[in-house]
């Protein structure tokens, strides 16, 4: 691996003009290259690779090579495993270094604030710690390949909506325990080669040139030592980005760019030293980019796509299976309903779009295993512009197959035109004709078993009239395959929702602020995202977040938690396989302190294994809570602090599905807060040395009675008085001093 | 009335020690007295005349005059009737003038945000509108007697937790539109001689120190021409606080604070000029005191107690009356259930406490006007202690005495101890003692009229389960003949519920953030404070906003709404009185703007009228709503902005029983807004000028290709593509230069 110091070494011949042009691109999708330092490319993902064919697309959105498409992040995320996530990020690495890409454009780790987001399918959770969790493994997986990943969008970039101008209005504590967090433990954890800004300001800066995030946060609080490139377009000014901590424009900006940072470095307006840095950045990248050792190819097509189909199953989750009407027999006689079960809804829309190596359909799979008699019905149309005849003639010939068959699967989702990057969804509602459709097929026949293809959380409100559902969110090329062994049992379903299902829209954290006005959007929700919303307000859900049914049913035993040498937790719980069938139990560890001093979640996922598990088999399962993932952000002390205390751990299959529940003890740390003239009487008396040095003060003068009322009346409103206004009571300044130091004399 | 001038020549001859001087408190209730402006004395208020007996006592909390309890404000302000406020109000001014007060410190006209802001009872309502008309009815009333008032607490002081340094984190918007326009409106219409400033923060800058608050806002723009008091104790920094505009600081400071502002003149820190203002304006205070006609003693106690008896009929809300349980039959046999009965909790606890000329009893006065058999049964007791067993007893006590009843009447409520200034409730339940005794009543008696004492909304989960209720909040020192005068049909109850009854405190907007912590409170519901909040979210409530029956029934004609030459809105409505006795209906004006370019809630309170009509009277009651009340805040242009378009107006009688709507098309405010490199593709295609140049200057170019895209995807991206961030596309500065003078020539 290349290191920072031979990067400086290679520019250091370089003239500042050659230094300033490594700064931004080549064109859409290369760096420059100057004297040592070569040129690379970078690619669109996260998914599979989009290389593209053909330059000279000014979005570049033509045609790329082939290559395998994987479940997108909606998908893949459900499946809480990231060994998992390793061997997809592995193969992706390799189809990266086969085509001579050196950076993949991904993972994404924003936080799904709203089901409305048009890019929520690129990202893998409403929760921070699956997101980081997920993110690290998959950044490790492709990294082991010699390529270079792009951790984005950096940050708070939650929505499409006026997207490159937008100001996500977050306060300090909800940005760092709910926004940032999943990105701390990727570059804590995985060091991606490259973090990609995003488009949008944060509390009304950009994030392009906002050094708190790009430099502090960045690389002095979390380490990061790789390079800090742009999103495509994100550079509004490109000094202060540069200055800011922002290494590579993208795309290229025809050299415009790079005069105005040569021009600012002759002014002295910019000191040359940040035109070095970045630019030894960008050659360190590219130099360990073509130093890798290179995966040979040619692509093994049929292997990945297999890692593709095992991926996929790992990624489906089932909803619901009342009397068991899953798995399907074999030689079960089926009506296979809706389009989507022809043309697969695979992936999302937008920079992520890959051209896929192949594409399976879930008839052509179900058919392919099923010994029974398949009939395929149509259903619905995804044309906007259908004729109500039309919609009318495919609902009744779904009806006349579903009511033939012993059981009816229909695939109904989003259609590729109601969601994409560039624009957020106005609703959650599928489309209202297959809404009808579903009505229709389970009136005629009761063993009806939904399946749902969408990038965004869609509403169910059909959940208690059917027996069955699979969310099959998104799940790449191989999705038609994993569906069918799903459905006939090959594969038994393991994976769980990373995002809630509400009823309703309505009751959405966001729903009342997203996508906000004028540039600007509140996240007035503030820490209460997703799950800690609906938990906290006692909502009703349609699923919540964390859950997700097996063919096989799980005991737990009663969790035990103890706090390690570290500092961390570690929980243990003993998982038995209960039923006759082999499967896979998603363990998941909430924490909580009651009677916290600060506001909290009612419970928050801080740990998660995928245990495999045979028929009957019991397994001891360890997890780990970081001590760092107990802290809360104190804006008193502006940093991180674990409050002390009896925390909750609670262990179970869901986060409304708590099977054991244990408590731990963990040691806070020291905040001091010393006294000062805004101090309150109650925080005075909290404080055994101040206290007693008000006490003291309070004999001397005789000021303030009031203060030491018994009247509890009295008591509770003096307690809130700040000691600054106790002139008030006829205290002097000088008193004043002299109680404070004494207050805080240690 | 004294002016301005004669004030500054009152203080010409002072030395600037005396007009320092004149700028804080002589004592705990009077200011300074120098030269010829006289020493006047102040009161706490607002509904009833607390003027101490004593000095010596520091928090001002000592024994006062006997002075007539009118409702609180809580109370008041459901009548939704100016005209019976402004004669409370006057009558409140004739107590004040007869003790020789200057001014009676009041009315309190914050919102209510939580229900738990222990405060809430010296506050009108949840809405604005409400809020400013009441309250500049209330300032008028008081003020005709030549007394002055106090507009407060000045602003966004909306709990009582950490009340003397919270900051109030609320965006500008929310802060205009709900927070301060209640202010704005009686600034406006009532010119109150002082407002009085709050002891928080907002956005973290002390509401006494904050110029754009104290200046800016209140005398640039509303035309403020009184004093700024401060709360008792809310000077943190006296210098800063009279750059501010905070004219005058109470209590004394003992001179301690008067020295240092002549300190900061002496060093040039301060402009001597800032000390006269206040001076003069203190001065203009003491002498339009003491000029004032004063009305002649002694109180007529006998009719300002049937005053507040017709204030407190005004003022009891029937929430529910399944069957015409109410009114009762005179001669009915009753059980008068409940300690409240006996005991009446009639005023909120703090600095508001009068010390009631009388106070009426219910069971007295229900026994004055019955000519049945009135039972007495204690129900329960407020001590917090009870033994379980007298519980039990009392319960059973009632139980026996309501079986026996043609009708039971129980009165619950909050004790004093568990709503109070100075504290926040945690919950918003009555004590379960009180629940269960309800239950057990209503089992024995169907007949079961549930009355209600508190000063903050309370939960009513028994709600369905009796057939009548009666909210009588707090209703001031005759409530308990008044409440008599309901039962029996005396009075026809008309008065409205002017804060939402929520199911359950989880359902609230400022659930999860209220009351804040380390020194914040984020305001994240916005603008969405509540029937905003509960309509915008389709949550359903036990009791909406503006409900409350009557003994007699209205029937709604259609309404019709035009537009004034003033640019007003006249809705006229014909009300008829449908039923069999005498009744007053408050009539409401809601208004909203589908297909708004800003977040609105689904409606809001605009107009309201208070209308007395004859049993099968009809009337056409005609209602203004002001164009400035339909205006919202921009924060493009940092100022009120009417959007144009076709206005819903729903008329109804309340805020979920919208009896007829009508459409008006209003003109909207001309708004200009500038292209610039910050303005999106989306924004210039929308101004015909902007997009004339922008098609000019892509043609010319050959830039941006894209932008001219015809694929709709492309064009939803490019939309929200910033102007400035063009060269992305090949566009350089100079033509991009000449863009924007195109674009925005005019």
């Amino acid at each position: 691996m290349t290191t920072f110091d031979e990067a400086k070494a290679a520019i250091e011949g370089l003239t500042l003009e050659e230094k300033a042009g490594l700064t931004s691109g080549l064109d859409f999708w290369h760096t420059k290259g100057a004297g040592p330092v070569p040129s690379v490319m970078v690619t669109d993902g996260p998914h599979g690779l989009r290389k593209q064919r053909a330059a000279g697309d000014h979005l570049g959105l033509e045609d790329s090579v082939p290559a395998t498409c994987f479940p997108p992040a909606v998908g893949l995320g459900a499946s809480f495993d990231p060994e998992l996530v390793g061997r997809v990020g592995a193969a992706l690495g390799a189809e990266t270094s086969i085509e001579e890409v050196a950076v993949l454009l991904g993972p994404g780790v924003n936080i799904k604030r709203s089901p409305l987001c048009g890019r929520n399918f690129e990202y893998f959770s409403e929760d921070p710690v699956v997101s980081g969790v997920i993110g690290a493994a998959w950044v490790k997986g492709v990294q082991s390949q010699g390529v270079g990943t792009s951790l984005k969008h950096f940050a708070a970039n939650n929505q499409e909506t006026d997207r490159l101008r937008v100001s996500s209005e977050v306060d300090p504590r909800t940005l760092r325990e709910i926004y940032l967090r999943g990105f701390q433990r990727v570059v804590e954890d995985a060091q991606p080669w490259t973090v990609m800004c995003a488009y949008n300001r944060i509390n009304g800066v950009y994030a392009s040139e906002d050094p708190w995030l790009l430099t502090s946060v960045l690389r002095d609080e979390w380490g990061f030592e790789g390079l800090v490139v742009s999103d495509w377009g994100a550079v509004n000014d490109r000094v202060a980005a540069l200055a800011a901590g922002l290494d590579l424009e993208m795309p290229s900006s025809a050299g415009r760019t790079d005069a105005k940072i040569v021009e600012a470095v002759r002014s002295g307006a910019l000191d040359e030293s940040v035109v070095d840095r970045a630019a030894a950045r960008v050659a360190k990248l590219a130099l360990a980019a073509t130093s890798a050792k290179r995966v040979e190819g040619p692509l093994d097509v049929d292997a990945h796509h297999a890692l593709a189909r095992e991926a996929a199953g790992r990624s489906i989750v089932l909803l619901k299976n009342d009397g068991a009407v899953l798995p399907l027999a074999k030689d079960a006689d089926l009506a296979v309903i809706g389009v989507f079960a022809r043309e697969p809804r695979f992936q999302g829309a937008g920079s992520s779009l890959i051209n896929p190596t192949r594409v399976d359909a879930a008839i052509d799979e179900i058919r392919a295993l099923s010994s029974g008699d398949v009939v395929f019905a149509e259903g619905f149309t995804i044309d906007e512009a259908a004729p109500e005849a039309e919609t009318a003639r495919l609902r009744d010939e779904a009806v006349a197959a579903a009511s033939r068959a012993s059981t009816a699967v229909v695939f109904v989702g989003l259609p590729a035109r109601l969601e994409s990057e560039g624009f957020d969804r106005s609703t959650i509602e599928l489309p209202a004709d297959q809404l009808a459709l579903i009505d229709a097929v389970a009136s005629a026949n009761p063993r009806t078993v939904v399946v749902l293809s969408h990038g965004g959380v869609v509403a169910l409100p059909f959940a208690d009239r059917v027996p069955a559902i699979l969310d099959g969110s998104l799940l790449g090329q191989a999705g038609g395959g994993a569906t069918a062994d799903v459905l006939f049992g090959d594969v038994n379903p393991s994976a769980k929702l990373t995002e809630t299902v509400p009823v309703r829209i309505e009751d959405n954290p966001a729903y009342l602020s997203f996508p906000g006005e004028f540039g600007r959007v509140h996240y007035g929700e503030g820490l209460f995202v997703g799950y800690r919303w609906y938990d906290a307000r006692d909502l009703a859900v349609t699923f919540p977040f964390g859950h997700g049914l097996s063919y096989t049913s799980f005991a737990y035993g009663e969790a035990a938690a103890a706090t390690t040498a570290d500092g961390d937790l570690e929980v243990r719980v003993a998982v038995t396989n209960t039923g006759e069938r082999d499967g896979r139990e998603v363990v998941q560890v909430y924490t909580s302190l009651p009677g916290s001093a600060v506001s909290r979640p009612v419970r928050e996922l801080k740990a998660f294994a995928s245990v495999a598990l045979a028929a009957g088999e019991t397994r001891e399962v360890v997890l780990r809570v970081r001590r760092s993932d107990l802290a809360y952000w104190d804006v008193r002390v502006d940093g991180w602090v674990v409050e002390g205390g009896a925390y909750r751990v609670e262990v179970g299959a869901s986060s409304r599905d708590i099977r054991t529940t244990t408590d731990v003890e963990v040691e806070g740390d020291a905040v001091f807060q010393p006294i000062t003239r805004d101090s309150s009487l109650g925080e005075v008396f909290a404080d055994p040395t101040a206290a007693a040095a008000l006490h003291a003060l309070l004999e001397r003068t005789g000021a303030g009675g009031l203060a030491a009322s018994e009247d509890e009346g009295i008591q509770m409103m003096m307690a809130s008085f700040p000691v600054g206004r106790m002139g008030m009571f006829g205290l002097g300044d000088e008193e004043l001093e002299q109680f404070l130091a004494a207050a805080n004399a240690r």
